[in-house]
This record gives structure tokens, C-alpha cells and sequence, in this order.
């Protein structure tokens, strides 16, 4: 007789956006006369940018034609795309990345939630509270037990300690989703020490880099020594270009970083991450990668350099809206998200819902991250300058 | 410290198509002057059909204009995809499946790489034998080793028995990928009454629908009788659309499947495939389902049933070059591909290797599929006419 896989009766009942998503619908279909703003899900609200639709349009055309139509993509992505990503991404900050050690993908949420794979099953975990929780949910449908939570809250600045057992796999994500915060260099200069001396892999979730603004916070992990030897980095076109409808996203698993089995022999995490993505995959959208292009080349750049300015500018407006309710938060710099505490007597979901029904602006509850983000609430910086206002005016309500 | 998953020593070294693939440009590069006949991987080469291209750009359109820009994509795909979806390929036919019952996703080897993440760890597999390597390595990678192979071979008419021992999830394909075989209504219902009798599940791959041009032939396993208690459809627009290269798939889950787990509750497995694909994906980008549309519309329909025919016809000109040789094949009506028997005195790789070198056309070794296709080798239909012809005039070389 068939089973299921037990590991999915130790989930939450559904995965947090699913479940945000569907409060928001059930209020609009109560209320069709009110217009809600969405400041929760984190989704880009710009228009792509003219060099991404010129690259898409172009791929679009050359699947029309014989002669320059494209069946399946390789695994790992178009070296066409590879090669820019290299050059725009890696060695034009002195960082020595290769093409071969980049892996295109259909999004940075995908690869986060694959990548635990490769490892094995009774694995120690060291993973960030708050946090995007397809990391831990990954985990515990592949039966993985053995977690320890890092706190992030205001006491730590935000940013977590070092963990207090030995741990084999570490989730970083910085700029930071929900937390916004960003971390310098000496401190993830900590995290690959630790990862160095404990032979263990830091996968690092960088899908916020294009919104680091200030100077000496890295862009990229392996601008700290020797992370090419312990690290996996995750980047995405998502909120950097507008990509979360059209979806591309990189993984980068350099050739250094090797990992043992159970008998002591080394393997290439890079080539098992190949066998991974050539099995379970076809690869990413000859179309998709064109339009991707279109991001990398210089112009396209500069054009979302200023959509990102705009997100900027949008979040750091929602937190003067929240500092003056009172309420302390941070991120807002080098990141589209604000992360506050909720009013006094009220928990994360309380705060969701009244700001709801109240304010009719739809957020993300801070314990739907984790429990230490219970008492906060996230907020993002998407979405029209004028909504953005609006719902900073909506909010006085709750003064 | 940090160890691997030690299933994936338990694969061969690389996925099927990447060795073939890598054999076959190695063989180019060293004789750059030699055009190779590729009818080995089974990509499509026809362009996308107007109707496809007409959604396509349109999309691109929209993603430029703030208006219509798209952000996330509903996990299960958009509803005017899943409508059209429900409409052509079930509703038409008699079939009730409703729009809920159907996930859109990037492809049918994704899905049916993934699916097994919904099963217990310990359940009992049957799987053909040859077959799509798919199956077999993403359970092998999950660490299940309980599998029992049912031969498909002349014998047997490349039809697979009954298993010998109690099976827990099945694995079908037809019309099969590589023998080209399909099975009609009597056959099929045996394996339904065999699921329903061991409350088994097969997932029954039906990427190659849209080739069946005999009468008996069932285009979907929901055409039997209690089929939507016992069984998962994958569905592929790659052969059917031509999108090998531009990604776009959908599975059926019905909402009557259900399965139980250790403690005997009942779970739906739609609702489990609907928690694993909003943890671990973002769904399918907005301009590829439009291009999907297109597909789906009366006139897209038309267009790429033609093309359809083309590779048909493909498939039976290269039917009867092997014939010509004196060797045995099976499929080619109803299927792109054409199983053959190699030529005595060699094994499938040598084949392989001979082929190449001497007639310059590419195809793939039947023993990649599995132990009972050593012997056999696999051709497909797809290509230019002019490519095609030319194939099976370098094939009497092997006279």
C-alpha cells in the first residue's frame, strides 16, 4: 500500500505567502469596494526594463524561424548568459568567478530549496530566526530534524551569533529577507572563518544584493578569503530585474568547494550540483535567458539601478511612516524591507489582520518567519510611489 | 562537518543525455568538417507555431507597461491556462477534470523527477525496464532501492507484465519513451484494476499524447474507470508544442487520489503537491503560459498537430531505413521514436560509437534506458525532412 512522505504532517499547514495570500482574498472578496495596498509578499511592481523586453522580443522572434530556433537549453544555463554574469557580477569586482561554476535556474527560491539535497540526511543545520522559510521547510520535508535556530532580534542587532553546536550546513541570507539588515565584512568574514575550521558549507542567499548602497558591505560572499572553499552563493533577477513573474536566477558552486561522503572521498559539490540539475531539469527558458541578458548588458543595468532606487526610496518613505506611529524597525537601507515591531497588546497575525481590516494595507507577520519574529512585521518598499504615500497616511489610524 | 548525500554514489556518472551529448560534441570537435545527423535526444526542431508566437509576444508586451506587468505567478499556474487546459485536453474528450485538479509547471521531467517527494521513503517501486532515466535516479537519489523492473522486450511485445511482488507507486509511459509503444484501453485498465486491488499509485507519464493517431488508444488514463482514485497524469507541451526550449508542462492530481500515511489518515495528494510546489518553486513565468494559450486555442491546436504529423512521418521514413537493414524495431505510429534492434555483434554504446563514426547521425543506446534495452537502440523522428532522407541513406553504410 502506498504512504506518504510523513515529513510533510511536521509542516505548518501551508506555506506562509500561500496563507497570506489567501486572508487578503477572502478580505477583497468581502470587500470588493476597498482597494487594498500590498506592501506583503515582496512583489516588484515596475515594469520590465526596455533592454530586458528588447532581449525578450528578439528571443521571442528567433522561436518563430527555423533556422533560429532553440530546443532544450543546457542544464546549466547559455554560456552567453554565464559570460556576462561573470564579467558584470564577479570579475568586475576583482572576484574570480568562472563561468563553469555558475548554474542558471528558474529562480533563487528553487535552488534554495533544492540545493539541501546534495547533503545528507542527518546533517546539523544552523539556520537564522526570523528567516524566508523555504529553507527550513525544504529541510523538513527531506526529514531533516536537527536544526538550530540563530535569534536575530533587536538585542543581536539583528544579525546572528555563532551557533553553539557544531554546525555542517549554515543558511546566511544578506541583505536580509525579512529583517532587512545588511552584514559588513568582518562579520561574514566570521561566518567563513567558522565555516573554514568546522569544514562546514555556508549557503548564502544573496537575492537582495542589488540594493546594497552603502560602502563595505559585500556584495558577494566570496569577497571574503576562502569562501570559495566552504560557500555556495544564491542570486536573482527577481528584485534586482524585475523577474519575479518571468523568473531566472543564478547559483554559483565554485570548482574549490568539495564535500566528503561517508568514506572520507571528496567530491565536487559543483559537479553533484550538475548530476542534481540534469536529472530533475531542463533548464531555464532559451527566451527567459535572452531577456536575462538584457539585464546584464550595461544599459539594462543602469535602467534597473534606477527601478531598485525607486524600491529604495519607497521603503525608506514606509519607515518614516513607521517611526512616526512610534515603532522602532530597521532595513529600509540596502534593502526593499521593513522590519518593525507591532503595536503593544498585539501579536504578528493580530497585527495582520487589524492592519488589514483597519488600514487595508496587506504586510507579512513577522512569525510567519520564525518565532523570534514574533512582536515584528514586515513591510516592503514595492509598489507605485503613490500607493506607497497612501498607505503611509492610511497608517496614522493607528496612532 | 559537512557530508554528502552518499544516494548519489549510487548513480551512474552522469545523467544519460549529458554522456551521449558529450560524446557526440567530441566527436565534432575532432572532425569539425563532419555534419552529425542528430536523432538522438529527441528535441523538436520546427519553429514554435503562429498561434504560440502570437501569446508570446503579447506577454512581452504586457511585462513592458506598468498596466499589465505581471509579478508572481500562481503557484498552480494561471487559471486561464488551467481553464483552456480542462476544456481541450479532458473536457472534450469526456473527461472530468476540473482546472483545480491541474498544476502548470516548467516541465514534465521536472514533475516527474520531483513527484516521489511526496511518498514515503520505503515504499516498494515498479518501474519498466528500459525506461526514461528519470524515474529511477531522482528515487535513487532519494535513497529508495526497492525496485522491482518489469522487461519490456519483443516478447513481451515492449509491453510491461504485472509485478511479481506488491507495488506502491508504478511508473507508466505512453505511448512509451524509447519503445515507442502504446497501449490501448484493455491494457491500460489492467494496470488501473491492479492499482485500485494493492491501493497502489501510478504516475502515468503521457508526454507523448499528442502523437496517438490510432483509434483505441487511450490520450489520457482517466478514460478508465476509477482511474481518478489511483493515478497522477503528466502532461508535456515539449513534444506536443514544440517547447523543448521554452518550458511548459502541467500534471493531474485528482482531488478523489488520496493516500494514507503511517497512521492511516488519509491524505489528498493534490493538496501535498500543492504545499510541496508553493514551498519549493514560484510556478511558471507569465509570458511562457501565454505562449501556452496560444498552443491551446483551436488554432494552435491545428498548427502543431501538423507539425506533429511531420515528425510522424519522420519517425516512419526512418521506420522503413531500419527495416531496409533487416532489423527488428517497434514504434514510429503513434510515437517519435523508433526502438530497434542493434545489429548482431554489437552492444547498444557500440552501436552508438559505430554509428557516429560511420553514418554520422546520433541516436541513443538503448542499455542507457535500463539493462533489458541492451541490444536496442533508439532513433526519433525529430529533424528536417531533408535530414531524415539523408540519415537513411548514410544507414545503408551499415548493409
Amino acid at each position: 500500500m502506498i504512504r506518504i512522505n510523513e515529513n510533510f504532517n511536521a509542516l505548518q499547514g501551508s506555506y506562509l505567502f500561500y496563507e497570506t495570500g489567501k486572508r487578503v482574498k477572502e478580505f477583497q472578496q468581502k470587500n470588493p469596494d476597498i482597494r487594498v495596498i500590498k506592501l506583503g509578499i515582496g512583489d516588484v511592481t515596475e515594469p520590465l526594463s526596455p533592454s530586458i523586453i528588447a532581449g525578450l522580443k528578439e528571443a521571442v522572434s528567433e522561436m518563430g524561424v527555423r533556422e533560429t530556433f532553440q530546443g532544450y537549453p543546457p542544464y546549466e544555463g547559455y554560456e552567453f548568459l554565464r559570460n556576462i554574469i561573470c564579467e558584470t557580477d564577479f570579475r568586475a569586482r576583482g572576484i574570480n568567478i568562472s563561468p563553469g561554476e555558475i548554474f542558471v535556474s528558474t529562480g533563487a527560491k528553487e535552488d534554495t530549496a533544492n540545493i539541501q539535497e546534495l547533503f545528507s540526511g542527518d546533517i546539523k543545520l544552523a539556520i537564522t530566526d526570523p528567516v524566508y522559510p523555504v529553507y527550513v521547510d525544504s529541510n523538513i520535508m527531506a526529514g531533516r530534524n536537527k536544526i538550530e535556530y540563530l535569534p536575530c532580534n533587536a538585542e543581536s542587532n539583528f544579525l546572528p551569533g555563532l551557533p553553539s553546536e557544531d554546525a555542517d550546513l549554515i543558511y546566511l541570507c544578506f541583505p536580509n529577507n525579512p529583517t532587512g539588515q545588511a552584514i559588513d565584512r568582518a562579520g561574514l568574514k566570521k561566518w567563513v572563518d567558522y565555516a573554514r575550521q568546522k569544514k562546514a558549507v555556508i549557503l548564502f542567499d544573496a537575492a537582495y544584493e542589488s540594493y546594497i548602497r552603502e560602502e563595505g558591505i559585500p556584495h558577494s560572499i566570496y569577497e571574503i578569503d576562502g569562501a570559495e572553499e566552504v560557500a555556495i552563493e544564491f542570486r536573482s533577477l527577481s528584485k534586482a530585474a524585475g523577474f519575479t513573474g518571468t523568473r531566472c536566477s543564478y547559483t554559483v558552486i565554485p570548482d574549490k568547494l568539495m564535500a566528503p561522503d561517508k568514506s572520507g572521498v571528496r567530491h565536487s559539490l559543483n559537479k553533484l550540483w550538475l548530476r542534481r540539475q540534469s536529472t530533475k531539469s531542463n533548464g531555464v527558458a532559451y527566451i527567459i535567458q535572452k531577456g536575462a541578458y538584457g539585464y546584464f548588458t550595461e544599459k539594462g543595468r543602469l535602467e534597473n539601478m534606477k527601478i531598485v532606487d525607486y524600491y529604495l526610496e519607497n521603503a525608506s518613505i514606509i519607515g518614516r511612516g513607521i517611526a512616526a506611529l512610534g515603532l522602532n524597525y530597521c532595513g529600509g537601507v540596502n534593502s526593499p524591507y521593513i522590519w518593525c515591531s507591532v503595536p503593544e497588546g498585539l501579536n504578528s497575525w493580530q497585527f495582520f489582520d487589524e492592519l488589514l481590516s483597519r488600514c487595508n494595507i496587506a504586510g507579512t507577520p513577522g512569525s510567519g518567519f520564525g518565532s523570534c519574529g514574533e512582536g515584528y512585521f514586515r513591510l516592503t518598499g514595492f509598489g507605485k510611489r503613490q500607493d506607497i504615500n497612501e498607505a503611509v497616511e492610511r497608517l496614522v489610524k493607528f496612532k
